[in-house]
């Protein structure tokens, strides 16, 4: 095997293209960054002899195949639902693949055809899924391999920004992923599970009933909102009968009590278009979810706080200013919903600025019971990226996707059929080798008395 | 003709096949009533000379073709989405086809068809949509006849229940339609214009954010809550340009805050099904949804209570108390949505009991400038039923059908295409006939001062 392919050279690209690049010219391997936009592709290899950047349209099926082909290992960065396409080929053509994106049915209709074929799909080798599943499985591993039974586990990550260059923006946060997926994050129902009960939180009051969270390191605490897929790994962590499990996302303190308040008025519902939304304001548009009349003289301001329940100038309040949603600027998008008008005005609003660090939050917290005695343990990791192109969120997405190809390529790991990563003879390596790049999770545990 | 075919022979359609009946005597027709179930088919034509119950499962198109192929003019009470089935049939074997469901896009697709065979579809012929059609349709073209210009049209029904037999029921509502519907109602978007912009209330806040209307009888204000498709009819009303529209449901006071506790719960989502739905207690669901561990020994009332902003004893809490909320007993439905499990119980709770009589409210309000000045017009409609079978909503549902299948058939009205009865030579003789029925809309009028 000497030839891998990464199709899409985006921004979660970068670290998983330079650390392949590096390997290669270690092993002699090619590699080559396929992009519809040949300039990226181009920039991204910057002429190293081991690297080639080319041009595809990842639709056509024939030149994808034709790329494929001459591949050994193939890491897909393309959006999720072109995944299976590029599985089909990899079975067609006996190519091992690697995404860093959630594993869908479709996928796992697959696995027969790849196990039988002695080919591995590789999923969820990111960060958010990939560094949390290989994290948390080594920590319950080691806690049932010593004799203790898990009786509780919450895992919290998130993306944010470091705080150092962000004193103009009060909601300290900014786009470090995928902006739709901030907007709609939390829709439908959150579930989990505590001391043996379901629990559900609906959308409506989810960025109300956040819990707080000690991080060490920092003075104030985190915020976390529960997430929807909280049950989905049970299995798959084997911890079927664990009666606290429950999943969440990590903000600093103050986010959603705003986040709420844009819930609350309407603005991230995707699902029907506002009138004339090219011709009419930001102001014109938070009138239009006003339906009380107000006390009489009230600006529209002080009729969104009165329907909030917030004074005028409360942090929320100022939130929303900020955002510019009390703004005369035409919002100038046609046809466009709540949702995509309010994630055009955070895509500017919360553009990383050129010097801008990201910040990556993971804890684990578990208890346990080991020969009678209970225990606390959390296990915390905190990266901050370089800069707004180098970032904390592309080299734990990006370098999962590297190291395992590069395993697969020197065969120090052999597997087949659709995996995710919850199995030591894959962790374990990946984990070793992510600690050189600062992914390293600190340990705090106490004896819990009752 | 001489043959009218009714199918479907529940509880919406005793009016209709009543009224038939009589009127099949007078004029020699024969009436066929066709339903799943011909016990009640049989039953409700109760043995008169002209009518006949039979046997039809209508998903059987031979069986169904060939009773409409007896007919001259069909009436379909079958669920909406069948409509469109029967349609073909009548358009194949040239039958007159009249409904009181919304026309769907399908169904207008059909207009050339019916038109070109000199076939009428009547969809929207019973109360809401049918009544509320005709009687503003009325006022409209009389308003404008005069030469006036509408600036504001609302208009409000509901179906409810009258107050003697309830001192029981703290809701003072029970179904008298398809509990479905009531439980679902609102979600999505409500839309209407004011003062010439376009506004929205989110599902959240639908019922937090009621209107209160006087209707004249009544010593008690009524809740008006907006409804989603208030623009609707902006066009076949002719009200292109006016700058206030809306349309609302009305419900007796307390029960839109009481209804908002349950969205706010989550217990209108039927998008999930709740883990072992079928073991646990209500106790124990609405448990599930408390994510808050509250005071130290609160009870659960105690913590839904503090999740909602209420007091225990509120009227709210009252409310949700009654319906058995909070009660040990075993939910017992396998795989069953919040919604589902809302419905089923309330099925229960808000059942008819065989002397309750419900009634229908129906308000129209209209500004309007005549000569310079300015009037504001109510024209309101009210109607009691007799009993639980004998129920105002059969009546107003099914009376406009067999009026104007009547019409059809003694070609007093003569129609083609799809149609619902917004022009004066269709909503005249109905509305006409309807008033001996008890359908007479009371109006009052005063000029508006500056």
């Amino acid at each position: 095997m000497n030839h891998i392919l990464i199709i899409g050279a985006g921004r979660s690209a970068n670290a998983c293209i330079q650390y392949l690049l590096k390997a290669a010219k270690e092993h002699g391997w090619s590699v080559t960054v396929a992009d519809a936009d040949l300039e990226t592709a181009t920039r991204k290899v910057a002429g190293h002899p081991n690297g080639r950047g080319v041009y595809l349209d990842a639709s056509k099926t024939p030149e994808r195949q034709g790329l494929i082909s001459r591949a050994d290992v193939v890491i897909s960065l393309l959006p999720p639902h072109m995944h299976v396409e590029v599985a089909y080929d990899c079975i067609q053509l006996k190519k091992h693949l690697i995404t860093a994106s959630y594993v869908s049915k479709d996928i796992y209709k697959l696995s027969d055809e790849f196990r039988n074929k002695e080919l591995i799909f590789m999923g969820e080798m990111g960060l958010d899924p990939g560094i949390d599943h290989m994290s948390a499985m080594q920590k319950i591993d080691e806690i049932k391999a010593k004799g203790g039974k898990i009786t509780s586990f919450c895992s919290n990550a998130g993306g944010m920004i470091a705080l150092e260059n962000l004193k103009q923006n009060p909601w300290r946060y900014k786009f470090t992923w995928n902006p739709r997926n901030v907007v709609k994050a939390g829709q439908g129902t959150a579930q989990y599970l505590e001391n043996g009960k379901f629990k559900y939180i609906p959308y409506n009051r989810l960025f109300k009933e956040y819990k707080l969270i000690e991080i060490p390191g920092y003075d104030e605490p985190f915020e976390v909102y529960a997430n929807r897929d909280s049950l989905l790994y049970r299995e798959a962590y084997g911890l079927d009968d664990i009666p606290t499990l429950s999943r969440g996302t990590i903000r600093y303190r103050g986010f959603c009590d705003a986040w709420n308040a844009l819930v609350q008025i309407g603005l991230t519902d995707g699902t029907y278009p506002i009138m004339d939304s090219d011709k009419i304001t930001y102001h014109e548009l938070m009138e239009a979810f006003l339906s009380k009349p107000g006390r009489t003289g009230a600006s529209v301001k002080e009729r969104v706080a009165e329907m909030l329940g917030e004074s005028e100038f409360s942090p929320v309040m100022k939130k929303l200013d900020w955002l510019g949603l009390f703004s005369k600027k035409k919002i100038g998008i046609p046809n466009a919903t709540p949702a995509l008008i309010l994630e055009e005005l955070l895509l500017e609003k919360w553009k990383l600025a050129p010097k801008d660090k990201d910040l990556i939050l993971m804890q684990h917290e578990f208890e346990y019971v080991l020969e009678g005695k209970k225990y606390h343990l959390t296990s915390t990791m905190a990266l901050k990226g370089v800069d707004a192109e180098d970032t904390a969120m592309s080299r734990l997405v990006g370098l999962p996707l590297g190291i395992f190809a590069k395993f697969l390529m020197t065969k120090q790991i052999v597997a087949t059929g659709v995996n995710i990563p919850v199995t030591r003879k894959i962790y374990e390596p990946v984990l070793e080798e992510l600690k050189e790049y600062g992914v390293v999770f600190h340990e705090k545990e106490v004896e819990l008395k009752d």
